[in-house]
């Protein structure tokens, strides 16, 4: 997508140097990061300067490219295992992550000792990964763009933008090609508390790409729904179980529960990826619960620019901080994917899960 | 209610210095403000040192006090006039101002120029006007604690605790009552976006009190009552409409919804001076948008102890921040005023509206 009117991926491969957008920068920063061993790679899914399931993946497939094309020919095999190890230990819950590097490593070993072609092989496999979670969302957006009118006004929450993948994004995949079309697009961004992925992520994609939108917070969801301004909601998604339950960031389901009782559709876009069909109902999804700092420091830019965090409670408030939440599949209108918008069912869920 | 175990109010008279705690340092700090002049305790209406509609009355009641007081003899009506205005020119919605400086005015005026009369009216009305919001806050926690079974677990919106007010507050004070009645009752106190006043507030006064309680995002009411860890709400009320429908800050109709959603009793605590028998339903309440700075930057500590505000979205980000959102009466389980119990319904609210 576009960051000042230039085409744009999150992540890509120059040579044996991994580049990629600095997340962490978002939106006061738009700065490349050149990450030229494994070693910076894998720092860089640690510390989140890139995050977001296919951004990740992607990256972690780059990163196995990379070890193979820095991998002594002495050793190749033992340099390259070590890379995947290291890779898959940032984010050890990631399952795109891992997707990612096994792909690669699969591609590798399926060379032997060809060193030249198991190379070749890696940067292969590896750009097939990230364009693969780019052809995705762009299907994605177009099964999900005719669900949105001319005029339409669509609430998101957290970002499942293209910053969360290569490119596109899986919610605001839709949006992007209806304003591409030409329609008239307006989004309400939750700014999505505590980490304000919807302010400081969505909301400087939208305006990049030059949509209409407005930041608000998590709460007043309810409040533009009952004025009747929202005519449909479309979220992203962490885990999609086999009988469609949906887990995604913390707050979808109170937005799913309001949009309801307002009569909304309620639309959750991901690729199939996505659903794990070796789980069978949303409450088999672990919800992690994540540190009380995160809810009593925000962190932000300060009139200096420094990005530094600010105490908003209490210093030693007790705190709860649930990172998802499950939105039963009765609520969900439908689930935009690659392969079609499907029902959030079992026998939805059976047409598209890969296995 | 108590700090470091000391029981205090929110704001009283001293002589003619009016003294009250500064709300703006809550909760990093604990610091009492003297207000010597007329002027001063505009200032503190005015810049929020002082907030809630019952502690502002209390407030507006005990500046008119101090001017009688201060007033010189010769010129004592147009001093005292001046006051007034210059007082209810502080927050020209807060109903509650312009009832407790109109209140201690009127009882000015009934001495004529009876100036030493008129001065000991002035402190008598104004101490009557802070005692009956303390002891219509203290009786709603006697008719709402018994809502609160032993083990419960309420969840509360913004703070509509004593520092609104001048003692015991409207939703918490319930709580309060049956805390301190020996028994076991847990708070979820939704951190209120944008300006945290549940973090901030709330928090620090359940932490004061000793009642177990932890902050979560607003996000996460909907959660918590998915997994039946939720009894009870229990919120304040900015404005009630003759048909019971509650204005109330941003947010808590999203959580009437989430309650309806669990069959979770929500109940508004609210003294009937917050009743409008004249605005006939939440429709007819106007909501204030307030500007998009407050989403934008967050207020809190740095690291250094400064009071500082944090970018956390593109600076110059389209945002939407309305102050309140409307519940409709159908969603309230019912109204605790001082004079008991009522149903939010227009026999409910005729039974006890004040004209």
């Amino acid at each position: 997508m576009r960051v000042n009117g230039v085409p744009h991926r999150t992540v890509w491969l120059e040579g044996s140097t991994v580049r990629m957008i600095d997340q962490t920068l978002i939106p006061l920063e738009f700065k490349l990061v050149d990450l030229p061993t494994v070693e910076d790679t894998a720092w860089s899914i640690k510390t989140m300067v890139v995050r977001g399931a296919g951004a990740i993946g992607a990256t972690g497939a780059y990163g196995m490219a990379q070890a193979a094309l820095l991998a002594p020919e002495a050793g190749f095999h033992a340099f390259v295992a070590a890379a995947a190890n290291r890779l898959r230990g940032t984010r050890p819950t990631a399952q795109n992550l891992f997707y990612g590097v096994n792909t690669v490593l699969s591609a590798i070993e399926a060379e032997g000792d060809q060193i030249a072609q198991a190379r070749a092989a890696a940067v292969a496999a590896a750009q097939a990964v990230a364009d693969d979670d780019a052809a995705c969302c762009a299907q994605i957006g177009e099964h999900g763009e005719p669900l949105i009118a001319d005029g339409a006004r669509v609430n998101t929450h957290c970002n499942a933008g293209w910053l969360a993948f290569v490119d596109w994004g899986s919610a605001l995949s839709p949006i992007y090609a209806a304003h591409r079309k030409g329609k008239k697009v307006f989004v309400f961004a939750d700014e999505t508390r505590p980490r304000g992925q919807g302010g400081r992520l969505t909301a400087w994609e939208l305006g990049q790409e030059g949509v209409p939108h407005a930041i608000i917070p998590d709460n007043a969801t309810g409040y533009y729904m009952a004025k009747g301004e929202i005519d449909l909601v479309i979220v992203g998604s962490d885990r999609i179980a086999a009988n469609g339950d949906v887990a995604n960031k913390i707050g979808t389901y109170s937005s799913a529960l309001c949009a309801a009782a307002h009569g909304i559709p309620f639309y959750v876009a991901a690729p199939t990826t996505t659903i794990d069909p070796d789980c069978p109902t949303g409450a088999d999804i672990p919800i992690e619960e994540r540190e009380a700092e995160e809810v009593r420091y925000t962190w932000g830019w300060d009139d200096a620019g420094r990005f530094v965090r600010v105490l908003t409670t209490p210093v030693d408030a007790p705190v709860r901080n649930p990172a998802f939440d499950v939105t039963p599949a009765r609520l969900v209108a439908g689930i935009i994917t690659e392969k079609g918008i499907i029902a959030a069912s079992p026998a939805g869920i059976a047409q598209v899960a890969r296995r």
